[in-house]
Parts: C-alpha cells; sequence; structure tokens
C-alpha cells in the first residue's frame, strides 16, 4: 500500500460558507486551507488559516503551492487577484464567471442573452445618467453599486422621482469606483432562487426551487421545496444550464429570481454556494456544499433531489436560544463561530418534515418558543 | 452585544471517531481541541490537536485548562489518566464507567447484575484457571485479554479441548498484565447493536437496532433498522437505560449483543460512539456524533429515528474506488483521512434509501461495481 496524499481544497474566504464546505469536505477525504484577512476568520475553527489580503501576493504565491484547487467563499475577491491565482493553480469557478457575477449591470446583460429577462434597467456613471435613466424607468425603482454590494448593502429604494437627490447623495460617491445600475423595483409575487452545479465536464444538476423572504434585504427565510412552481421548475433549469454552459461554470451557483404575472425575472447571480440553500445540508441527498467540493474536485455529482420540505431561518446580528431549535423534531442548529454584531449572518436553522401539515406545525411551535412568529409568518402562509 | 466564548470540547484520542465529532460539534458552535501522541491523528484534520501521551501530565494540565468538557475518542485511555482529569475538568462519560468497559469481566458481571444474560465465562489468570475454566464451559469457546482488546485482536477460538495449549501460548503471556476471560462460543443467529444516548439530567434515548456483520472480528457491515426485531427493540432499550443509570452514563455507548434461541445475550460494551452506529450521519434525525456532543455539553437530545433503511459498508485497510459510491444515490462516502494499513479502518460508505427493496437494488448494484459482492451478501440477504 503507498502512501496517499489527499487533495486539499482552496478557499478564498473564511466566513461561514468556507465553515460548511470544509465540513462538507472532510467526509470526501479532501481537505482545506482557507485564506482571510481576519485572524478569527469563523472557518479557521474548522480548518488550517493563513492570514493574508488579496493583494498580499508573497502569501499567496506559498497558498498556490499548498492547495490542488482554489475556490471561493468571497465572491468579491478581486479579479485581479483570481487571475493570478488562475496562471499558478486550477480556479474554480473560473475567474471570467466571477468577473460576470461581479457586476450587476454584465449579469443582467447575460440573463438577457440567455433568454432570462430582468427588472428593466439602466447604466448609472453620473448624475445626469440618474436622471435619464429615472426618466426611462419611472419611480418606483432601486439605485444599486454595480460591484460589491450584499446583504441589502450598497442600495437606495427611490419611490418617486423627488428622491434622485437623496439616492444620489448616499450613493453617487461611489460612481466613479463601482459603478451604479438603476433597476425598475419589481412588484412580485415571489421570490425564488435555483442552486446549480456543474463539473468540469459538463454533467449540470439542480436542487429544487427554493422560496425566499427578505428583510430590509437581506434573507430571512427558505422554503424548499418551492410550493406550486409547476413548470418554472424546468425553466429555472434550462435557464440556469444555459447560463453555466456559456459561463463554462464549474461549481456552485445560485440565481436569484423574482417572480411576476407567473414569470421568471433574473435579480442577480451568485458565484458560489448561497445562503438560500443552506437547507440542502439535511434536507437533500447532497448538499450544495458537498456537490460544490466534488465538482470542483473533479469527483461525481451527489443526488439534488429533496427529503421531504425544509424551512430556513436565518440568524442575523445574534443567535436566538438554541434550546427550542435543539427540542425540535428534525430542526438542525447551525452556529456559526462568529462574533455578534448588528447586521452579521451568525447562524441558521433549518426544520424538515415529510410533508406540509408536519413542516408548518414544526416551524409554528418553534417559532413562538423563539419569539420568531414575524419571521415564520411568510414560510407558514406558504405552507398552509 | 457582548463577546462570546464558545465551548470547547476536548477529546481524548484522535482517531476517526474523534474526528466525526468534532465535525458534529461545529455545526452547534462548540470547538474540539484533540489530544493524541500521534502528530498524523486523523482529528488533526478537521480540529486542532495537542500532541501528548495519557502519562504526559504537564501537557494534560495545559490541555484541561484550555476545554470545558472531555470525553473519549478512545475507550482504553488509562483510568489513572482519566480519574485525574476529572479531578480538573468535567469528563463524561465519568471515568467509573470507562473502567467498567475497559474489563471484559466487569463489564459481563454488570450486563447480569441488570438483567443481560451473557455466554458463559470464567476469568483466567493461569493455566490451571484456563483448564478449569475449559472443564466448566466446554468448547468450542473463546479465550480473550479482559481489557485492551479491540476488532477481534487479543482473542484465541478454541475449537476442541486439545486447543488449549495453543490458545495459552498466544494469550498467556498477557494473563498477568491484562487478565483473560474464557467465554463459551455462541453460535448466535445474528448480532445486533444498540446505541443509546443518555444526558446529565437522565433523558435517555435509543436509536433503532443495528444488524452487524463481523469478519475477523471487524465490523463489515450494518444494516439499520435491524429488520424484524419485534419485542427485542424494547428489551434493548429497557436493558441499556438500566445499564446507563446504574453507570451514571453521560454521552453515546453502544451495546454489541448476540440474538441466541431469539434472546439477547450481551457481549461487550463499548463506552464512546461505534462503528455500528455511523449509519445516523445520514441514516436518522440526529446522529451519535450529534448526541454525544449535545449529552456532554449538557445540551437538550436530538431525535433517533431512523429515516428509512440504511447499510453501512466498513473500509478495512484501504480505500476502494470512491466512484462507484459517489455516484450511487443517497450512498455517502466517509474517507477519514488515513494512511492505508493492514486491518486499519480507514472509511466507510452508507447507502440509504426509503424501503427495502430500494436499498437492495442500490447496495446490489455499488457492490458489483465496487467487486464488494461478498462484503454486502449478508445485508443483502437480511433485506430480501
Ligand atoms: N428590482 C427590485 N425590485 C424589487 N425588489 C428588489 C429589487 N432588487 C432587489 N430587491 C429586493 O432586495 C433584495 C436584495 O437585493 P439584491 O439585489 O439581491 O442585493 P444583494 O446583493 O444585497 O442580495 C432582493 O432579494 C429583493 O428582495
Ligand atoms: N463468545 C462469542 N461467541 C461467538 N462469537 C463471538 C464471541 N465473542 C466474540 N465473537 C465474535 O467476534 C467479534 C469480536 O469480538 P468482541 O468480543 O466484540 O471483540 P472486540 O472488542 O474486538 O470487538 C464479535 O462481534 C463476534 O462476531
Ligand atoms: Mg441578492
Ligand atoms: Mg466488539
Amino acid at each position: 500500500m503507498s502512501v496517499r496524499k489527499q487533495p486539499v481544497l482552496g478557499i478564498l474566504g473564511g466566513g461561514q460558507l468556507a465553515r460548511m464546505l470544509a465540513l462538507a469536505a472532510a467526509p470526501l477525504g479532501v481537505n482545506t486551507l482557507v485564506v482571510d484577512s481576519a485572524a478569527d476568520a469563523c472557518a479557521g475553527q474548522v480548518a488550517p488559516l493563513r492570514l493574508a489580503d488579496w493583494t498580499d501576493y508573497a502569501a499567496l504565491e506559498k497558498f498556490a503551492a499548498e492547495v490542488d484547487v482554489v475556490t471561493f467563499d468571497f465572491e468579491n475577491v478581486p479579479a485581479e487577484t483570481a487571475h493570478w491565482l488562475a496562471e499558478r493553480v486550477a480556479v474554480f469557478p473560473d475567474p471570467r464567471a466571477l468577473a460576470v457575477a461581479q457586476d450587476r449591470l454584465a449579469e443582467k446583460t447575460l440573463f438577457r442573452q440567455c433568454g432570462l429577462q430582468t427588472p428593466a434597467f439602466e447604466a448609472v456613471d453620473t448624475r445626469a445618467d440618474l436622471d435619464r435613466a429615472l426618466a426611462a424607468i419611472g419611480a418606483p425603482a432601486i439605485l444599486k453599486t454595480r460591484r460589491l454590494g450584499y446583504d441589502g448593502k450598497g442600495q437606495f429604494r427611490i419611490k418617486q422621482l423627488a428622491d434622485a437627490d437623496a439616492a444620489w447623495a448616499a450613493l453617487g460617491a461611489q460612481a466613479a469606483a463601482h459603478g451604479l445600475i438603476l433597476e425598475a423595483f419589481v412588484p412580485f409575487e415571489r421570490e425564488l432562487s435555483v442552486l446549480a452545479v456543474r463539473t468540469r465536464e459538463g454533467d449540470f444538476r439542480i436542487w429544487p426551487l427554493t422560496q425566499n423572504w427578505h428583510t430590509d434585504g437581506v434573507l430571512s427565510l427558505s422554503l424548499a421545496p418551492a410550493p406550486e412552481v409547476g413548470a418554472l421548475q424546468q425553466r429555472a433549469e434550462d435557464l440556469a444550464r444555459t447560463l453555466a454552459e456559456r459561463l463554462g461554470y464549474v461549481g456552485v451557483f445560485a440565481l436569484e429570481l423574482f417572480v411576476k404575472d407567473g414569470q421568471l425575472l433574473g435579480n442577480e447571480m451568485a458565484p458560489r454556494v448561497h445562503n438560500s440553500g443552506h437547507w440542502t445540508i439535511e434536507g437533500a441527498v447532497a448538499s450544495q456544499f458537498e456537490n460544490h467540493v466534488r465538482a470542483v474536485l473533479g469527483l461525481p455529482l451527489g443526488d439534488t433531489s429533496a427529503h421531504g420540505l425544509s424551512v430556513m431561518f436565518n440568524w442575523i446580528g445574534d443567535l436566538p436560544d438554541a434550546a427550542p431549535v435543539l427540542s425540535t423534531v428534525d430542526a438542525h442548529w447551525h452556529d456559526y463561530g462568529k462574533q455578534p454584531r448588528p447586521g452579521r449572518k451568525v447562524g441558521h436553522a433549518t426544520v424538515c418534515a415529510a410533508d406540509a401539515q408536519s413542516l408548518a406545525l414544526r416551524v409554528a411551535a418553534m417559532a413562538q418558543a423563539l419569539k420568531r412568529e414575524t419571521q415564520a409568518e411568510p414560510g407558514l402562509s406558504a405552507l398552509s
């Protein structure tokens, strides 16, 4: 028997996504090495952590030599860094796909090229552009930074045309560095996301569609499989496949979708595992984390079917009391090992059941014990 | 929001059990610190590892100061070390329970006190004892070391009375240090194990009984829930509870049982998570690893129900090709990150399905692709 060497997966960014990727990699015999600039990055509790920022090429050179494949916890790694690494080691997804997903203008343009409609949008680089865009799109609308926005940050909601000055005051300073985009505000019926995965060989799968609810622009609750999606499941699969093939995408990605008049509109693409897919850890045969590791390492994909139904609660800012979750049948607690901080994603819990009625009972009882009825409410309505 | 400090679980021994405990602890927000004397102990790939042997009290003193609770990956930690630690930090299970489980004579005596019958047995300390014991028990019988045996090591099968000399030649040298025990060989109908967990407050649960098959004394295959156990499930639960209460046991333990004439006989007790419970990772609502962490940390227990049925294949010596497992629906690969070595437990795979027929189809196809038909065979017979 010869000495074996285990593959090492390098992850850029050491947050909860890296943490859950590392936990999924271990049973596959894949070791993880994380790079982050913060010594207390929470993935460092479960995998070795190298301290470096994205322009510390000396540290990145050493990192590249230690790993077999590089992937991302953090989608806003500078494109330059990603390209530089890709010259030294296999990087999945490809930095070109990352670059598209980093730019709301590029991603919406691509969506349309792939046949996925989007809210009306206009690029905004100057104050005059904003007026022109508002005239074209009308109010209500949302002004967003093209790059680096997340969890609703870098957005300003324009309720009426007179809000243009306030919008510019809030985001105009970022126009030069990151660019801005004005989007029509969509009074959607609901928000869905599709989690998809593609291998190096082009094998492609999606999980059942997930329905999502946001509070202040941050994901609050997910329900999967999204109820009564009908033909939207196949439509989302076709669109996601087209997009993935066009980008030569390898790994897991998410498309955030609005449903308006029963049709899908593309909101954004996350070139990584995604918060709305956390339910797959217990609620699907193979989780998004496991399949991402499999895809980037060149292993066969796991089955993306759901076991029954799942509701995921996001814990933002601080963790609630764990006991009501730990005491709920088939509820699963995920503490990311982070310090509390307003607006920060610090954990989640997934409640599973074989059918909608049992799930609703569990979720309602747990939410009451947690005093989180408001958070649970849209999920309970959708289940009833 | 105040600064939080996460609890730290110390684990004595850094093998695959510690590794899977650490992976289960992380989502609970529990960090792990492992002690082992081997720098390449496989749990060190997923948790920080302190190098020390069991008598390095300087290192153990530092370890005790760094952790909140101590538990075991390795049941043969010297009783002295366990007691010494228990004076400094909470240790679960209690070192007294560990001491009983370390000694085949003490554990079989306890089984009988709790109403669990055992194979006939006699203590053997000298060559003359062996003759007396053989005269009492008859052949076939098994001579075992009282302490430190595992995976069929430290055993000699006596087929006929004339084998006494050979048995003594094999194990007599260990009589003085570890003691020996002679057991009647039981021509059992089948082997079962019960995995049980008890909290500090006395909350007690068992998972469905598991059926096990051994090859050369090492676990080869498990099937859970064990088919057609009838009243044995309740009987095993009652016995396990009685035993746990008498020992004041906290955490997960396993009882290895023989079924003879439809009755349970106690073979041995493992005072820790157990190889026959690995199927609970995917096959039960809460795994043995998660519930052990919950119990020793003082958290509420998770549900021990099974999802459908599971078959676990043990990988001994070297890993087979992963691809057939990764390509089987609802099959789960567990690579422990160890170097191959004859007789070593290097990984396992669990195949799950909603019903016996689907499981049999998956297991048969996978076993064929792996050329492991012989290993799968007893499970397939039990499923048919
Ligand atoms: N054009 C829009 N119309 C309606 N709601 C929107 C629009 N854009 C964003 N939102 C709401 O805000 C949330 C966050 O916006 P998004 O563009 O996805 O930014 P982030 O990158 O922060 O997730 C969306 O999930 C949706 O609920
Ligand atoms: N008394 C016995 N009668 C029949 N088979 C036995 C007996 N003792 C052990 N065995 C077989 O050997 C296996 C391993 O023995 P065990 O005593 O459990 O040792 P270990 O500590 O190595 O697991 C058992 O699971 C069983 O298959
Ligand atoms: Mg979004
Ligand atoms: Mg045994």
